[in-house]
């Protein structure tokens, strides 16, 4: 039996506990939050019990970690994780500071447990056999890549301002992507954006629009459009070209109805938002990372995605904000 | 320079007019209707004269004859055009009477005179490359056939009330899509139908809508559904199984706009009608003739196919009429 | 907490199985199969006993049984379940015989006891979408219903023997949806059929493809097409007309992925088969029972659409096994 | 009746010699073309006369001419044709030159002749169709644009060689496509590349594949993202989001067959290049030249356009050469 300890007994926090029950052989074994009714809601829920940090960390029983608190504690529960020699769950970013990022890569390193980062959205069916298929050569070497990456609707203000900004909040994720379709780094950064939905995100210093480009080592092309407000929803996909074609990965829906009306003929828009388009990623990841941890699997993500993600975001925010192109 | 005289001057003589004057070495000559000012009109567009019946039979120049004028005519012209040895493209159907189309088959085959039946619809690229799929071997043999044929509008009841019912009138050219499609031919038909859009056309004795079922001597199976009422336009698909897959045509949209707001992803409604939606059909159809009139092609389609397909039409009538299935 | 014993361990008992663990207030108390070792192995699975039904029936702890053991077997267990006042949820068809299936609707009725027949896909996230936008009159009045119903593979030759035929094995779902979506019940019901795929099907004295019309008391419409053997897979589609426009149910596919290749632009397959097809509704229809159950909802099927459905395919086995159309 | 000369009888010139065939009132009177050969098939085609430029600038009955020939030419041929007060229709690119393209654009004012330069797109009818929903309000204020413009073909590298590279070449549809879909202009360009398909190209110092970023006045995105090989065919999409919603133009394809096989449900391929994808946007589009000279309808474009569009493909080589973000 895995014994696990869930910092975060927010949304996410809930959507991982939901998963870990689901792990033949895994137990919920601490629930840690500063809101201790959640924590206690969520302990409940499972059969865990709420904990602290100090404990959690003391207690030999618990092979690994599940960090979904705030983003300011997550490079301390991975240092602390990683002394503890517990296996690591975190999500994403792995700090706002890419320094602090790189130390917590070297501690987990030195210590040699598993560390996953919360890409969901490599697990994602779609996403997931999309990359199977460049695996298998469907279109040659992958080439380019065109990102559309757009929420239905910006968090508050007061998360915006503490977020680290759109390119280490939103598009972490999307850079994520890239390394990971076209299998290669960065060699140029491009980023321009805008705040086009709403006047208190230009006041909290963030944009909510953009357009980054990366050019890779090997000259290959991406580009990633996003936006914090489009009307019709969730939209995430992405296109892949190589020299024998092109794979898309499309949105998907909550229903396969189609209405003909005098109108037009309607489809329905794309799942509402991130819990629900990566319901099944989420489960998939964390099946994934009992799977490491049992030895049936090789991990799909180490933490130097999370510190090449971030690196990505930080030179995005140094284009935009020094409206310069920033080589790497 | 082969000369052509074109009997009738409404909708569709027009389109046929039109794709006469787009054919290298040919002329229309005459028009033939009984409102002298629509002949007068069409025939000033394309620099042919008004003519009558009488002279263009008699007007030894004159080698084809185009017959888009009403329905209570065709039988004459073709027996006229074939007596007089000049090729024939005429409208369906033949006639009303299948015993008079019989005859006219007969005079037709006698004069070995070519005669097209303007079945547009297997010259429709879609339709035609569906079917070229099939003839390739992509399903194997085709064994089951659904039809899905439905106009945006009811014609005026007095129109119905001339047209023979709604199978001799509007599902013919499903008829004749059944034996080009399945390459097979009928052994029992069965009919229902209602009438659920207009009562005026349950007082002509007519249905609007129906349902038709066709087995085939191979024991493949055929279903057509039509309505003359579909809110969202002229709808235009059938589906053909085989061992080996489904092919399906779908319908043609005047555009490819897609409008994602925040009800729905819309898409266009089907092209209006038939006028619309066979405009490619109708020119490829009488290329084709002239074609076959050149030497240049074997007929696509013949006078036995337009007689076959009212074949049909009569046995899903009585179906209809007498509540019983018809053995043929 | 309400107990539960199951009658059946095979593949759909497996996934009642599973979805029952996830009713919160619910435990599966006995599992009850001829097969020893299936019936050990689920009880063992979700913390139940293996059970006889003797011991399930008599045991007063147990509030609700789930059957979805062979046909043979659930009109007997209805009756006893009925007998000692259980909650009953039973697997399709109520019985292969109307006159027992009519039987025990009396038996459950006379108990008043909740009894849900297994039409899962009245629970379908798409299916029962369409069927709210009908209710809230997205349509108008459903007029007109189209239905693909095609299985990937059709199944051993001794499976088919004792099925009771297409009609009752496969088409049932079918008379089912058409009974809900048309709302209305049949007047008059045609069937003609072949057998395509496998002789020995037809050595069986079944057919493996369907054709199938239905007309309503109010002249609706339906017409049913289907095959035991698509190339492609499990092809689950319907559509339904109204006066203001029709609504599409489409197939579930496992990912949004598209390949755009030299040759075409290709999309996935359909889900592979039902239990990949109607896994939501499944869950979706087991969380309906026990939320009848528990009074927070009013059942959506009764054992009387069990009844009505296998009369419809005792008509339309009539109507093809002896050519003619079937009055009701 | 119109009298027009036509320069240039290549691929582009005989389908506008064919396109102004169709237009009522409208003659071709000369073709001129340094092919005499070339000059002489076309000019028979439609019953005009071989000409040289000399003798069509010079006869006053020339009311119009169509400037379709090799790009250096074109403005030698404006200039000519605002010296004789001719109207103007010349395909893009107005001259390789900007400083060049601006006094053709003087010019032109200075003579107060109607000069539209031939960016098809723009009458698309899937492009306009989108463009007109825009300017009903359908998504309010366009606000980011994503582009996606693809060959699925290089042309001979001696062709490139002489094209300006493939900003002036290819790119400068997709800058006209931006002018008029966010009806904004460029404050910032930024491009980069690479030759990814043929080193050849690279040898003659251009690129075929580039990713593009423009920022406008407004603060308004677009990204544009080309490649000369598409293996898949020509790709001609673009996709425009607002407050309100997102349109998409999709790419045409030449028929709606749908195949479902054991591997997959295909659909076609899009339309295979820009003569197939624009066959009607070319008719509309000369039909829009002859109803502005006709006085029924206000050009569309104007050298303007031409040079505009031109500017930004200039200030897009500087970036791509220099690695610098254009400040415009």
């Amino acid at each position: 039996m895995i014994d696990v300890a869930l910092f975060g007994a927010g949304r996410i926090g809930n959507i991982h506990a939901g998963n870990v029950a689901r792990q033949p052989g895994v137990r919920l074994r601490y629930v840690v939050d500063v809101d201790g009714k959640a924590a206690q809601a969520l302990a409940q829920k499972y059969g865990a019990q709420v904990g602290d940090a100090e404990r959690a960390f003391a207690d030999g029983e618990v092979a690994a970690v599940l960090i979904a608190s705030s983003t300011d504690t997550h490079a301390e529960y991975i240092l602390r994780a990683a002394k503890a020699r517990k296996a690591i769950f975190c999500e994403k970013p792995v700090d706002l500071a890419l320094e602090r990022a790189r130390t917590c890569a070297e501690a987990v390193h030195a210590a040699n447990v598993p560390c996953l980062i919360g890409f969901q959205r490599r697990y994602d069916p779609t996403f997931a056999a999309l990359k199977a298929r460049i695996d298998d050569g469907a279109i040659g070497t992958p080439e380019m890549l065109v990102v559309t990456s757009r929420d239905p609707g910006a968090p508050p203000v007061d998360y915006i301002k503490r977020s680290g900004g759109i390119f280490k909040d939103m598009l972490i994720h999307d850079f994520d992507i890239f390394r990971w379709i076209l299998a290669d780094e960065a060699a140029s950064v491009y980023a321009t954006g805008s705040c086009l939905t709403d006047p208190a995100i230009e006041g909290a210093g963030d944009i909510d629009a953009t357009a980054v480009t990366i050019r890779t080592r090997h000259g290959r092309l991406a580009q990633i459009n996003t936006i914090r407000r489009a009307a019709y929803g969730y939209d995430q996909r992405f296109e892949v070209i190589g020299a024998k074609g092109m794979l898309q990965a499309g949105n998907h829906r909550p229903t396969e109805v189609m209405f003909w009306s005098s109108d037009a003929i309607g489809a329905d828009k794309p799942e509402h938002f991130f819990l629900e388009r990566y319901r099944a990623a989420y489960a998939i990841e964390m099946a994934h990372f009992f799977d490491v941890l049992a030895g049936r699997a090789a991990a799909r993500t180490s933490i130097d995605d999370g510190v090449e993600a971030l690196a990505l975001a930080e030179a995005a925010t140094t284009s935009w904000r020094e409206k310069r192109i920033v080589e790497i």
